[in-house]
């Protein structure tokens, strides 16, 4: 195993930890075991909040997508587990100004079952929310059964609408339209090269030969639709994005949001060879790629392999797209100023 | 090999073509091959050009450092590989705006002797050059014989000072002063945990055995100053920020910009655990961590492993640290609107 860490106990304390330190004036904390964290300027009267969650082992999903402009509070679970939904239902009261709260994670049953009874806590307390489930990956179920889907990397684009939404003062009702706009508008499919290795379990969580790469993968290594002898970067963004193009429709002529996103491992130099080809096969479907993202935007620890997201625009989303943010790992449009480093 | 690529020869070129696609409006090519490139905004009259250049490989190291506030102008190598001279004149030219261009670089023979050719042509053509070599690698020399350490991640403090001073409109001496006062009061050091694999080669640059660890390692895999058995992420902390500590030797009460920079396999998770320590190490010496980094800014294609770097603030360093910047890879301060997405 060939991990830099401490005590596997320690590994997502120790993490918060950190980010703290690193970060000051971004996320407070608001329980005492510091899982539930909002943003550090609170919530605002009459804003709607966003509730996001899940198990570590993403970053920056999904703690790293709090911020202005973004996810107003996070509840952090243990590595590839959600979390409690007492964290959940703390950072709720925590983001409420009055206006209702959205939920917007991915599709984990465990994540539902603890953000569903968080939501009953929260309305027992007079606090309105909505639940917007990501659900992506077209790897993980038939286009039938879309709302089978799990969440993966597309889950960025559902944080930055919504988040800018609720960031110019929309209504509940709307900022849950959005999100579900932009989650109906989103596909990705993803390639894994090498498994993960779970801190405390200190053993892969799946076995892949080497030499070969596994098509649909999840970013818990959930199994894929094809697994194969590792092809060229071209065969792979080929695949990939011809699935996603498939299963999005998009109409010609249509503008496209475009994220190659890194599992963990892969070089920022190999991305970019697949954001070539992809960005190829969009102009080829007579679409416009509008906006770019290449890098590691949700994780899955020391995994590698990438996957490649499209999300199908409109002017609305597209403004949304391009309105101010500012995290440590998202930044549009703000002064650094004063604000977080 | 698990590696997303096409045929290794094209790899470096297909990574520029994603690069100028990925991201339009902000660099452009200036020779036939793309392999010298400069801001998309051009050389500005009576401004200072910077001119950077090494191996590829690195990413967003050293091209990712071309922006406004950053580096003017590049020339890129082949994987591990210094540009040519012809290369690195040819930029030299193109980010010339009449007051003279500083060649900002790290110490490795090849490149030093193809800027110093490219600092001769364009001498001829009567373009004033200064040259400064970031040295940071405390592991590759002793201080004694400090100017023969090898660049490593600490030049990113060396891009963002420089290229600060230069927007501001410094001279050609102030801003090679700038540069030399930033590699003079920044130290790193680097451990490794498994070896890179060339494209081309197809093999690794070095062996290490699995559970094990090279303390001290560069960023192509030369040799460091310790192999031994995998440790704690606090225990490899400890070793990494005190060597820096020692050889910086700041004051007490000092302020320090703390970086902390994965080498491409390790995940974010794990550098912030890495962080943590850091900044422990630091306040325990009686030294106020002024601004964080954690993240990959100097990388090496797949190699999993970080490095430490502490970088000794004065007014003068910690207002250009501060100062706006923008490439895709770097962001502090400027609106987005119509500029670099």
């Amino acid at each position: 195993m060939k991990k830099i860490i401490n005590h596997p106990d320690h590994f997502v304390d120790e993490m918060i930890d950190a980010l703290l330190l690193a970060h000051p004036g971004w996320v407070k904390a608001v329980t005492a075991d510091r899982r539930a964290l909002v943003r550090a300027d609170g919530s605002r009267d009459g804003k709607v909040g966003i509730v996001t969650g899940g198990g570590s082992g993403h970053l920056p999903g999904f703690l790293g997508y709090v911020g202005r402009g973004l996810a107003s509070g996070v509840a952090v679970g243990n590595v590839f587990s959600s979390p409690s939904s007492e964290q959940i239902y703390e950072a709720t009261k925590a983001v409420n100004g009055g206006a209702g709260v959205l939920y917007l994670y991915g599709n984990y049953g465990g994540d539902v079952f603890n953000f569903d009874l968080a939501a009953d806590l929260a309305e027992a307390d007079g606090i309105d929310t909505r639940t917007v489930l990501v659900s992506d990956d077209v790897a993980s179920a038939p286009a039938e059964r879309r709302q089978e889907r799990r969440g993966v990397a597309g889950m960025v684009f559902g944080f930055k609408c919504a988040g800018a939404a609720a960031e110019r003062g929309d209504s509940l009702d709307d900022v849950a339209r959005i999100a579900a706009k932009a989650n109906g508008a989103t596909r990705t499919m993803g390639v894994g090269l090498s498994p993960t290795i779970l801190p405390a379990a200190g053993k892969p969580t799946f076995t892949l030969p080497d030499g070969e790469m596994e098509i649909g993968i999840g970013i818990h290594g959930e199994p894929g639709t094809h697994r194969g002898k590792l092809e060229s970067a071209d065969a792979i963004a080929d695949r990939l994005a011809g699935e996603v193009l498939r299963d999005l429709g998009a109409p010609a002529r249509s503008r496209v949001a475009l994220l190659v996103n890194g599992l963990g491992a892969t070089p920022l130099e190999e991305l970019y060879l697949l954001y070539r080809r992809a960005a190829g096969a969009i102009a080829a479907a007579g679409l416009t790629v509008a906006r770019s993202y290449v890098g590691e935007y949700v994780t899955s620890l020391e995994m590698a392999g990438a996957s490649i997201t499209a999300m199908l625009l409109d002017d609305e989303l597209e403004t949304l797209l391009e309105a101010p943010a500012r995290s440590p790992f998202w930044r549009e449009g703000w002064p650094t100023a004063g604000g977080v480093q």
